[in-house]
């Protein structure tokens, strides 16, 4: 059977180029880039070309003196950047003892939070509305001389959401407080200008935009005091400790490449099927919700709500087919409650258990959608044929 | 030219048969294990037999009900095991405000208790006499009531010197602490029992065992409170946050798996070399002195020292003629000063500035180390013809 892949929110496929860049780096050119000889060092010109790379598709457009994109930090993935960023902005902030970010963040930037709290830190999660739009007005009440940091995602893992990211930078920056942006789902997605926003820290991770696993980026702007979460060696100038993730490094920076050049072509694709697949669904089946802001969203992402029917089941006759796709974040598998994502903007118990969230790549063809499309019809009926819900709700 | 790779405590080549196990799960078998859709799902099967790998190799026989060895975490790498051990285990002993570690540790564990002694806890280290052996009446004397943790390395990085773990656990529990060991250097080349011993947590790093870059484990002991370093989703029994790096874990555990099966048969033929690559020098080039315990080291582990010359010149004339060695850790690589290691052990400074460490993996030929010795003789000439203090010294 084959694999009709709508998980791209979850995880994505390493490109073949990506892949090509990575393979001489573990078996042959498998030196340490801090080591003296030849063997080893010549690689270390590799990652800052990677580095480079990187900077590029988030518009850092600084160069130290030696042309490195010093303000990149490589990391081991969105969650380690995340928690550095705040673990960071804390201590370059040490008279303040305040963090603001949303109701609707990734567990990395949530749970990051529920331990800076019990540790005394002040935590304060902007609430959102019904379309998972962030409340503008909480947020410049909240962010005061007394905030540090103010952390928000630019876009959501599970409607796609978009943030007012550069309003969120001016409202931080005007109390004096640093602002970080989780980028994980934007990155490869939106433009990102980090110079032209003039954000002081995102996150990026490189298995979200088809680089591998166990790889991600953390943006620190230059002259900002860096408090490392992580510390050994002096390895990316003394903030983050460890040999460096050579190959997985080298291929992040292929996988930005290529995301910076095929963006907009990509989008297009993407945003079609996307769309596509929005049509099929509203209009072969009754019931139906389709979350976040329709007007600032991301393009491959569909977070649709079938009324009365649980999400689980719906994701079970969808793997049988042969279709990935989830129910919230793969973060949080596992738990029975609606995410807390859903739960934030108020959808209603009897939709936002049976929601299921599409996360298309450029990869994804109109055969699929039309496949999931015809697959979804009967499958929704049947489940809801069952559901005693369905039969009191209509 | 041919490449000589002597430099294995720095980083290792990944084996062949390690990157076929990898290969799969970049392009093809791509998915989240969290997810719930088969494509995703079936990739958790396979990060759970790495870790039972993992745990095989460590002598960690704790089994779950389903069959996990959920005493193993997977982490970024040593460095990251490190922090996570010394926060995991003050967290563990709240009443307790003490670190107890040696002189001659790495950066990852010396660097981060600079970290916790700047927060107000107690850091004591441990001396080592003139053969880098640990000072055990010290140890003795050090641990007490106020004491956490003691963190003490299995096998030096630089000289290869083995510590008494076991004595270590035993002098530790007595007090009422933890004891954890870097046992980066040591994992696949010593025989690791962590249940023989009762130790509470471990470190190792894939790459020093032929594994690739940016993966490695923390063995945590069932039954001890844990505090994570990183905190995200559900992954690792909410102990590291961030999507697995299911590639490179799955590569680990067959490097473990390899090196578990091919350890005794690999130290002969190492230990032969290593042996054999002294003997020549020693016999064939005045004024050297080998550094560490001779009694207890590991079996690819040779520290040099080249009286009256500098190390930073040997390794350029031995990097000419493709071979890699290295002058203390590749950590710390642009130091002028001697390392922290040899210093511990009052090696001379005429001594120390000349020091090599070669490091051998069971690729190694005695052509390669042939080839060495005979590079070496005239090398070493040459450059003291040229020392001041050479002409001085003798």
């Amino acid at each position: 059977m084959k694999t009709i892949y709508l998980d791209n929110n979850a995880t994505t496929a390493v490109r073949p180029e990506v892949l090509e860049k990575m393979l001489p780096f573990f078996c042959e050119r498998y030196g340490n880039p801090s080591s003296i000889h030849t063997f080893g060092g010549s690689v270390a010109a590799e990652i800052e070309e990677a580095r480079c790379r990187c900077a590029e598709l988030l518009g850092a457009g600084f160069r130290d003196r030696d042309g490195k994109a010093s303000e990149i930090i490589f990391t081991s993935c969105g969650t380690e950047s995340d928690n550095t960023a705040l673990h960071a902005a804390l201590k370059a902030r040490p008279g303040r003892n305040k963090v603001v970010t949303s109701a609707v963040e990734h567990p990395a930037i949530l749970h990051y939070c529920e331990k800076l709290n019990r540790e005394g830190v002040e935590v304060v999660k902007i609430p959102v509305d019904e379309r998972g739009r962030l409340d503008m007005e909480a947020l410049k009440r909240s962010v005061d001389e007394k905030t540090a940091v103010v952390s928000l995602m630019w876009a959501n893992n599970e409607t796609g959401t978009i943030f007012p990211i550069a309003e969120a930078v001016k409202i931080a920056h005007a109390a004096g407080a640093l602002c970080h942006s989780d980028a994980v789902q934007a990155a490869g997605k939106e433009l990102i200008d980090a110079d032209g926003i003039g954000i002081d820290f995102l996150s990026v991770s490189g298995h979200k935009l088809h680089a591998p696993k166990g790889v991600g980026i953390l943006f620190a702007r230059r002259g900002i005091p860096f408090a490392p979460l992580i510390w050994g060696g002096h390895q990316e100038r003394m903030r983050r400790g460890g040999t460096e993730n050579v190959a997985s490094v080298i291929g992040l920076g292929e996988a930005c490449r290529l995301a910076r050049l095929e963006r907009e072509t990509a989008r297009k694709h993407i945003a079609a099927l996307r769309d596509h697949l929005e049509q099929e669904v509203s209009s072969r089946i009754p019931r139906i919700r389709i979350n976040g802001d329709l007007e600032h969203r991301l393009c491959n992402t569909s977070s649709i709500s079938f009324e009365y029917i649980e999400g689980e089941s719906i994701l079970m006759l969808l793997d049988m087919n042969g279709i990935c796709a989830s129910s919230g974040s793969a973060c949080t598998t596992g738990s029975l409650e609606p995410s807390h994502v859903l739960r934030a903007m108020n959808v209603p118990y009897t939709a936002a258990h049976g929601t299921i969230r599409f996360s298309l790549s450029a990869a994804n063809t109109l055969e699929e959608i039309d496949f999931t499309a015809a697959c979804l019809v009967p499958a929704i009926e049947r489940l809801r044929q069952i559901s005693p819900y369905w039969r009191e709700g209509k």
